[in-house]
């Protein structure tokens, strides 16, 4: 699995490596604020993909929180479908998706 | 904890009750096809806030997997914040929430 495009630092590279290392992911995303994939090991349709739905869930998941505790914050989400699992964990600068297979 | 409202018959009741049991669980909720929800061990306003907004955030990530894999469905939807940790499985006729607490 390559790392296509990184302008993110030895740092990023290294936490995507140890992450695509576990035989369950298929590829992880770093998204930035403006929503665009910065760094993927997937092809660019399927990051551009999952990167506008997730972020835009992760978006309306921090606001329907905020709107039940104005002090909770969301940490992760996570969407298991019959056939994947895709997280997101947000942050103020990138949003980080990673997909993984699902366990049979 | 006590099951305010139940239109769904013992087979329902009784799943509530053992998700209940957990010492995480803060409450469970079942939302019908238009959004209300039908059951509930939490009280009206959370009921009708968590209802609402985990109800639109499951359709949303349902049709966001469907425009990556058309063959794909949602199975759990699963928002973990600081505070709390909350699951919706969707399903044709009714929506099953669950908060819980988190754990330390």
């Amino acid at each position: 699995m390559e790392i296509a495009q990184n302008f993110m630092g030895p740092g990023a590279t290294a936490t995507m490596w140890r992450i695509n290392e576990n035989g369950c992911v298929v590829g992880t995303i770093i998204v930035n604020c403006e929503g665009f994939p910065e760094t993927t090991t997937l092809d660019s349709l399927t990051a551009a993909t999952y990167s506008t739905h997730m972020r835009n869930l992760s978006h309306y998941a921090s606001n329907a929180l905020k709107e039940i505790d104005v002090l909770d914050e969301l940490v992760v989400l996570r969407l298991v479908s019959r056939k994947t699992e895709a997280v997101v964990a947000p942050d103020d600068e990138f949003h980080l998706i990673v997909v993984m297979r699902r366990n049979a």
